[in-house]
């Protein structure tokens, strides 16, 4: 099927992949005075009494913004707030078909750090949650970092919905090989906001508390001028802080230096980067995450024609699809039923345990569970959503 | 039916009146590709090479913001963003159910004039039209004003949607009587959002280009300190204005000295005000719309023991309810319809007497349609797109 001209016909046929739907109908003008004026006016004056009501009178507790700026859409790059809207609205879609959250696109007309944090934070009484999309990095940490107070989980699903979906995989992965993760020196290339959230979360960045804590020996991470370390000058921001957690042996070169004995890759950057002789300077049955879209960083019988045990891909078409519908809905779904106020280090591990945990018997073909599994969402939120209340039952 | 205690059992058990729901089902990684990644990219590309194609291949074309910040909710006050969310949900309900729109509602948190149009601007690329509601007067009216460059209708409901239900029951009340519009002194109680829109429309300000502008001899306009004419000296903004349009014989008095001699009174004000000794010093066979709500400024067999000729109130209960329902869904409509860039003074006109027009036969207790009668809104929506597209023909 030719995916884009295909998509082009639905897209225009449809104008619009979402529709708002009334949960009742009004016929009568009782049915009128119930729904609108007059009747409608208690709820309202219960909320203004007890402000934590809006959750049990309104579409609050079921709702979440789809908020981007459409500075880094798919791999499509800066295409502005317009352009972004059919993305969004697939992921409003994909929202409803996982998890039956309603989730409604906010595209945002500017990429002003500071208007986008204060547009997110006006509009959000609403909204029980707020996904961060397709939003540049290294302003997208920015905006996460300070809505983090906003009372309800504002979540980048391009940095933590990839890394939590990745980590997964690598659970697997190693645990089909017999190693432990704590042996494993992983490569990561791409240092935008999805490299850097996965380098964090494997190396148990922010999560030093947590019970299930995963920690891998050493992360290095790659970016268009080679391997990120200590003797770099050009490095700010994420990519200078990730010093602290990556590249222990402060190793120096290209991305084909790191691979040098490494034992996973993890690819969230460009089309064919790599070829078999890359792959057998790796160490034993190197693990292959090669998760550029739609063409990976190397093809899967490239990849296992110099070695490696296991390989994973974004693709719909080739085995072990790494794929953040698998995360996203029951991650909201648990946080929301949890009424959460910011999706914890604790709960993002627990979501990658669910979908890791999903398969009973993971082999090298099958690391991770079907991208379109209904169940694997309700898995996740059940695990989220216990996250979320234990870590709040502790704060009492 | 206590409206009051249903409808907090209405409300808490549905948890919000309206639903995000997918236009297909994702069943395959077929139906994946094409409605997310990677054919979603195809509209994308589209949107970023011709932007006007948003309204080709997005939710746009269908979809409005209902605008508030909770600070002049029903009859109920200053309640607050949270608060409101009832009401907008209720909106939206009754834009899907008259209209077939997809409306949403965005609450936005804080009251500052600036803050709002900003949030409305950024916000402002996945909407065909902006539905501003129960902001207070007078930030209502710059709001509104400032964000009329949007390229998108920008309506305050409260004061324009009201003016066009009222207008279309002051122009049946003057067939029905056999009097003339241009012959009619009209005494609006009332000088907030509602009571200046409706003055100004009756009185034809800033439609003075129109085609079938309406003009009534002379309005009067009462706030709570009594007639607006020029000797009083705390008159500010929209108040101020009102003088270069109403009150031509320049008046003096409280509400009771307004209504001598006059034709019509219309009451966007408080309950209980007038009773029959008021109404008997005004002209021959008044008009009365008495829209306090849910209790009228006075009820109509009172008014009609008083020599009223014809009443109209808010209520369901009564005769001649004359309700916003019966307008924005149907301008609206027309609106994004023609894809218009505002709601322009002869849309306003157009949408009144295709109301009016609706009844063909008016009489003194039936001077407006019904409110849920269905037809009205498509009978509106085709005067307002054929008003926006005649106009659109007339700038070429």
């Amino acid at each position: 099927m030719d995916y884009f001209k295909e998509s082009l016909i639905l897209h225009k046929s449809l104008r619009g992949k979402i529709r708002i739907t009334p949960r009742l109908d009004v016929r009568t003008t009782d049915e009128l005075a119930l729904v609108y004026s007059p009747g409608v006016a208690a709820p309202c004056l219960e909320i203004a009494k007890d402000p934590h009501t809006v959750w049990d009178y309104t579409i609050k507790s079921n709702t979440v913004a789809i908020v981007s700026d459409g500075s880094a859409v798919l791999g499509l790059g800066n295409i502005g707030a317009h352009a972004a809207i059919p993305v969004m609205e697939g992921k409003a879609l994909l929202f409803k078909r996982f998890a039956r959250i309603d989730a409604f696109p906010i595209c945002i007309d500017s990429q002003d750090t500071d208007k986008i944090v204060e547009t997110v934070r006006l509009i959000s009484p609403v909204f029980g949650g707020i996904n961060l999309e397709d939003i540049a990095a290294p302003r997208s940490f920015e905006v996460e970092e300070r809505l983090q107070d906003l009372g309800i989980p504002v979540f980048h699903d391009d940095q933590h919905g990839t890394a939590i979906v990745v980590l997964a995989a690598l659970l697997n992965s190693a645990k089909v090989l017999g190693k432990k993760i704590e042996d494993l020196t992983v490569v990561i290339n791409g240092a935008g906001a999805a490299g850097i959230a996965i380098a964090k979360l494997i190396k148990g960045v922010g999560h030093e508390e947590s019970e299930r804590r995963v920690c891998v020996k050493d992360v290095i991470l790659c970016d268009t001028k080679g391997i990120i370390h200590k003797e770099r000058k050009d490095l700010t921001g994420a990519k200078l802080e990730a010093l602290e957690y990556s590249n222990g042996t402060n190793k120096h070169g290209g991305l084909k230096e790191a691979l040098v004995n490494a034992d996973a890759f993890i690819g969230v950057s460009i089309a064919n980067l790599l070829d078999r002789n890359d792959i057998e300077t790796m160490g034993t049955d190197p693990i292959i995450l090669a998760l550029a879209n739609p063409i990976p960083e190397i093809m899967p019988d490239e990849a296992k024609a110099g070695g490696a045990a296991i390989v994973g891909t974004g693709r719909s078409d080739l085995p072990n699809q790494v794929n953040n519908v698998l995360g996203f809905p029951g991650i909201f779904r648990g946080a929301l039923d949890a009424q959460a106020k910011r999706i914890t280090p604790g709960m993002k591990l627990a979501a990658a345990y669910a979908i890791a945990e999903h398969l009973r018997n993971p082999t090298r073909d099958n690391i991770i569970p079907a991208t379109l599994d209904e169940s694997v969402a309700w898995r996740v939120a059940d695990a989220v959503r216990e996250a979320a209340m234990k870590e709040n039952w502790e704060n009492y």
